[in-house]
């Protein structure tokens, strides 16, 4: 049985948990956590302060770091590829160059392993691009994501003076999909593939229509989007709005001939796609196939930082080989 | 520019034959055939008789073998493999392993590396059942083929005495599938996802009849199936039967939690699709990818016979890997 440590207990780390105490090798023995008095699920797994975290060098087969892209992650994961083999969900697309390095320097000079941005975007989706693009070069590639709960939007939103809560659904739109399905190959703008859809909760009294005006107007955010907001009440939102669904497409298509005669092309559409009840509870999934991929890794002697497009898929399962072979191929 | 060969001049060597022109680093340089005439699309290319094979050692980077599953590739792939790096599509399914172990042993001897059983199924659907079962271990896989042609069921029915020409569609059934993606995880009999749908052209005078009733109770093949017979003319079936799509859906559905007070599963839908204008087109460019892939395993010194589930996913691109992190995750 694979030693696996977390660091940090929100919804990503409790996925994680519970689909590790699922496998049959490996077993969440240690949350790290800021929290002194954190209740895990997992009754044979110890909690123990962030401080402690060096006390198991040699102790632990991976860690597994489940804080935030934007400040915990740049500096979580390459302080644990120092001691430790380790699987981060880093999300923040533009920085992963610069965050692979960091981590892969720290990881080399430790003689870690392990894997950075793995999940489903980027991770599962990421996979499905690669093999999109390398196996119809003419063509072109889709990501539509949703309908689902985006964190960061959520998050924007609630930043805005009196708001109380809110959450954003990302929704895609069918007949753009539709026009990819048919391999049409359409340009589609940003506002032409998704739109924005806010639910909030407003202070009383607030002007609504100012906070709605600093939302759909938010750069970065908002405002390349037809974005639609909605107030409703504090029990409306409770009954309605605190799952965490998520989901989305990725779609290949390309041409691999044209009729000499008739000019018609031979097109092959490929597509992906995800229906998620539990954003965290599936990215906690996939995070924990990828932490046994990195065990099998580091047993193999590799060292660095890895991501999911260089992980054979074979090394996600605890199956041998020639079983694999038998039963998938 | 890596030198590639090819064995065999069939629709799936066409296929690619017409993916490595598209590619910026391979380039076909010989196909290998016992026709001595044969005319092939790539002016820049050789056509050889196949026992000059042994003379080519040293010269190419990869043979790509095209030959048919049932008699070409068990005796084609192992003779390859002991002097090239090698690639295949061996599709028997139950006959995998043993393919594997003889293809293997003559690599190991020569030092070659090659890929077998790569293409859609087996191939790209056998990655999506892995990624599936790895990341949802409670939950089931269901694998759809078509609407799309049989090569081997229709070449079943043009083999009854008074056929002159047949096709066979196999035609999954949507309602069956809309159960699957709706995460109800049904149990489905082979009856009741695919039906079977055969076109076929007649000697004149033949009993249709009694051509009907040997297809649709042919054991291994339609028995197990409810299958539709249509008799029609060879100018329709010219007009409307001679094209090669094709296609199919993997799902793995999954359940990640079940809420303790109300017994609601949290329900995760994986969803992998194909929809094919040519199978050969496509097959072939999935052989171009994986030849890219096994040149590259080559020069790292690796030896031995791989799968699709054994190759990282960046190996298919001729992009560098921090090109990829930048673009693909």
């Amino acid at each position: 049985m694979y030693k696996i440590g977390i660091i940090g207990y929100g919804n990503l780390a409790k996925g994680l948990e519970s689909s590790l105490n699922a496998s049959p090798d490996m077993r969440l023995t240690t949350v790290f956590s800021r929290r002194a008095d954190l209740n895990i699920n997992t009754p044979a797994a110890k909690v123990e302060p962030m401080d402690r975290l060096v006390s198991y060098v040699g102790q632990l087969d991976a860690v597994v770091c489940c804080g935030g892209s934007a400040t915990d992650l740049p500096k979580q994961t390459p302080l644990v590829a120092s001691m430790f083999n380790f699987v981060d969900s880093f999300d923040t697309h533009v920085d992963i160059p610069r965050h692979f390095e960091a981590v892969d320097t720290a990881a080399r000079k430790a003689g870690t392993v392990g894997v950075i941005s793995a999940g489903w975007d980027p991770g599962l989706f990421s996979i499905q691009r690669l093999l999109g693009e390398s196996i119809l070069p003419d063509g072109d590639t889709y990501t539509f994501w949703g309908k689902g709960v985006s964190q960061g939007h959520s998050d924007a939103v609630r930043r805005i003076p009196g708001v109380i809560n809110a959450v954003q659904y990302t929704v895609p739109f069918l007949n753009a999909m539709s026009q990819v399905r048919k391999g049409l190959r359409p340009e589609l703008s940003t506002r032409q593939k998704h739109k924005r859809v806010c639910f909030v909760v407003a202070e009383p009294g607030m002007d609504k229509m100012k906070i709605k005006e600093e939302i759909i107007n938010m750069p970065g955010y908002f405002l390349d989007y037809d974005t639609s907001v909605y107030f409703i009440s504090r029990e409306k939102f409770m009954l309605r709005h605190t799952k965490m669904p998520h989901g989305g497409k990725v779609f290949r298509t390309g041409t691999t001939s044209i009729d000499a005669a008739t000019g018609i092309k031979t097109n092959q559409v490929m597509e992906f796609s995800l229906k998620l009840d539990s954003n965290p509870e599936f990215t906690g999934s996939v995070l924990a196939a990828y932490t046994r991929a990195v065990v099998r890794l580091s047993k193999e002697g590799a060292k660095g930082a890895r991501t999911v497009l260089d992980i054979p898929p074979s090394y996600l399962s605890h199956k041998p080989a020639m079983q694999l072979y038998k039963e998938l191929l």
